[in-house]
């Protein structure tokens, strides 16, 4: 059993300063718990026998049974307390979500000493102080302390998070839920007295059901950097990781000093340091989830040849303009493959790359182009626009562009509209292929499928 | 009386191929016109004596009332004898739907030339031939022919779309409808053989509904380019023009000259010349909207300083680090600011700029801030975060925003989330005030504010 699983996996918690008060942190952590946890919950809180149902206990001492996790929501000087009976307690791991501590001087620098001393003597895992813990969409694991109704909690899926920013992580769970972003596990790891993001990437290489690793960052420990480069370029091989890097301009690198006290550094030295680890960096989050579905559900592309299907001459052309500022090739295709597309599709089809159906476009003619192109050795990738607005495609899109992935090589869909578009954009990512809504996210996409392989296969 | 106004402003329409055929461009035409139009519709087609309701002809001159504007959506062959018909029965203006003109080759360009010369001979203005013509939500003249369950109208508003792509505007139409995005008139000019986009900016210039030209171009014809800036730069003193250009890359200029038959040129020749007209480029479409939304709304930004104010420290990061790579400032507070603040403010919130009132931010410290900071010298506008994930921040927040309008400097407002955030993002938008998803697209939009205003006042 690996140290980390305690945080993920517990079969017993114990939320140490439970409520039944409204709006207090320990309320929101219990009622979590106890609407998604499987395993066994308690409460510790002197002045009550039991909170919200659960039963409480004065200390984490009294509880009757093994605990493996307790969760900390009290102030900072009661704190070392708390962790001195944890050890006795033989608690494996804690998440102190107070916060009180080193961010706001040298009274909680103490404190955090003082906690530090305990938890290595005992050999206790701990994550935090002064951060959100952690959210499990499988274990029900969530000491998020913000209720549902503010903060959604996003599906079950392949996606995990390690956040540097408490309110970055909620907001990125509120965010994804309503869009059906699958995220599995998300860690706010806050000052990091012992568990960091380079111990968890190492974990959510190990874990089956992460397929993309997401991080923020705004700044690396001292003497940290050559470690999580190290750490990071191991782990590409088998697991993408992409990462959002806050603090980027001299204002932005200040800023970031008073938010999160992470270390200066210019943010040349960073972006180095992510293309040495073969950490994919995103401009912002949205491209850091539409990166992050591509990689979670296509395989990566073995080149950077770019096969652009359209329907819309305009969208094509911005797909095209977008993949080659980005460093990726439409090639023209070869005379035999244009002879055989000529033979199939109507005579005012477009056949070049892009290949332009125009506005009179049928779910065959689509078809045809990815049965023809996609088996030859001319692309690596296809970006297949399809705009609904055309009358004469139907559902059938679907699934034509589905029995496309037989060639195993990835495939990205722009399309943009309404309702309509977005039901048949809704059925072909439930085939677990990656819709955008604009021909330039669909490129950035496809640049990080690309890029991901070029990653993954490098030597050493 | 404009010469343009027929296509907008008709009192009388004639739709020539209107037929009750399902599927039909002629039918969408006619169906269209039925359910908005407010002036007199007829359909020309000699088979029918009716058609869906609709009194029909056998030709434009059988008509026994004036027409002011013809749509024509016959196959080319029959065009010139329709546009002579035109001619004799006085139809002021003709919007040309059919395909298969010059774009088709030398048989197609004849077509053309024949009515050219009948169309200068009597003065009819001609919006096509090739395009899907015009959308104007006010007047109800809607000759996209793509049904209402495939391609959504968007609400009325101030925006103005001129494409060179007819796709492109059906997509942005339909994108935009669900969005809440306000359109009042778009424009597919085709081939334009006689309106082009020069005279549409100039007539848009004119009309009080429009606040922002939106252009989707490719390219210009050859010997346009000084009209085109000349014409541009004088618009700007009044309203901003927003350009999405197509074809910027080698290949994408290639795939441009497929598409619209679009002069070559280099980007960087396009580009130049957009700065010398004061046309504000946008590098997709998302980003065009975006910008046009604070354009719309908010007044130019008179300089580069600006105030980030949010509950949320990570994403102020992101914020101060997109307006500075835009080359905005995120100028430091001065101390007589600073020191009202701090005596307004609980101790922990982090006073410099951004300003961040951290993770149990009420409404009341936004509008402190608010008060405290706009109406002093030291920012010219002011980008707003408000994580609504935090319990403490009510539906207030909207009006303390609002009222903050009085200060009389543009804001932009960013806010990240699920159903709860988007309910007050709504009613944030609902005053005028526009809301971006993320820091990146509210610091563009910011920019936008400001680069706009530098254009407007340019001298000469």
């Amino acid at each position: 059993m690996h140290s980390l699983d305690v945080f993920f996996n517990p079969k017993s918690v114990a939320i140490v300063g439970a409520t039944p008060k409204t709006g207090k942190v320990g309320r929101v952590i219990l009622e979590n718990f106890k609407r998604k946890f499987k395993g066994k919950v308690y409460a510790v809180n002197p002045k009550y026998r039991e909170v919200l149902g659960v039963p409480s206990y004065p200390t984490l001492k009294d509880i009757p049974e093994d605990i493996d996790l307790g969760v900390i929501a009290i102030p900072a000087p009661s704190v070392p307390q708390v962790v001195r009976d944890a050890a006795d307690k033989n608690v494996k791991g804690l998440i102190i979500i107070s916060g009180g501590f080193s961010e706001v001087g040298e009274e909680g620098r103490k404190l955090e000493e003082e906690i530090k001393k305990i938890i290595i003597e005992y050999g206790i895992r701990v994550i935090g102080p002064n951060c959100l813990g952690v959210y499990d969409a499988f274990s029900g694991v969530d000491t998020f302390f913000l209720p549902e109704e503010r903060m959604r909690r996003p599906v079950k899926g392949p996606i995990a998070i390690i956040s540097q920013s408490g309110a970055f992580a909620a907001t990125i769970l509120d965010w994804a839920a309503p869009r059906g972003i699958g995220i599995g596990k998300a860690v706010s790891y806050g000052n990091k007295i012992d568990v960091d993001d380079i111990e968890l990437m190492k974990y959510f290489e190990k874990d089956p059901t992460v397929k993309a690793i997401l991080i923020y960052i705004e700044g690396l420990k001292k003497g940290q950097g050559l470690k999580f480069i190290e750490t990071a370029r191991e782990i590409v091989k088998s697991k993408p990781i992409l990462i959002l890097k806050g603090g980027k301009t001299k204002r932005g690198v200040e800023a970031a000093a008073s938010h999160t006290a992470a270390l200066a550094g210019t943010y040349e030295l960073y972006k180095a340091a992510f293309k040495q680890a073969g950490i994919i960096e995103a401009c912002g989050f949205e491209d850091l989830f539409d990166m992050a579905k591509a990689l979670t559900t296509q395989p990566p592309a073995q080149g950077k040849r770019v096969l652009v299907l359209t329907d819309a001459g305009g969208m094509g052309v911005m797909a095209t303009d977008a993949l080659e500022s980005l460093g990726l090739e439409v090639p023209e295709l070869s005379d035999s493959i244009k002879s055989v597309l000529k033979e199939k599709l109507p005579p005012h089809c477009i056949i070049r790359n892009p290949v332009d159906l125009t506005g009179d476009a049928t779910d065959e003619r689509y078809k045809i182009v990815l049965d023809t192109v996609l088996p030859s050795n001319e692309v690596d990738v296809a970006l297949v626009i399809t705009q609904m607005q055309v009358p004469t495609l139907t559902e059938k899109i679907v699934d034509y562009i589905y029995e496309a992935t037989k060639y195993r090589k990835p495939i990205v869909v722009c399309m943009t509209g309404s309702e309509f578009t977005e039901e048949i954009a809704k059925k072909i990512e439930s085939k677990n292929i990656p819709v955008y809504p604009s021909p330039e996210r669909a490129a950035k996409a496809v640049w990080a499928l690309y890029k991901y392989n070029v990653y993954r296969t490098r030597v050493g």
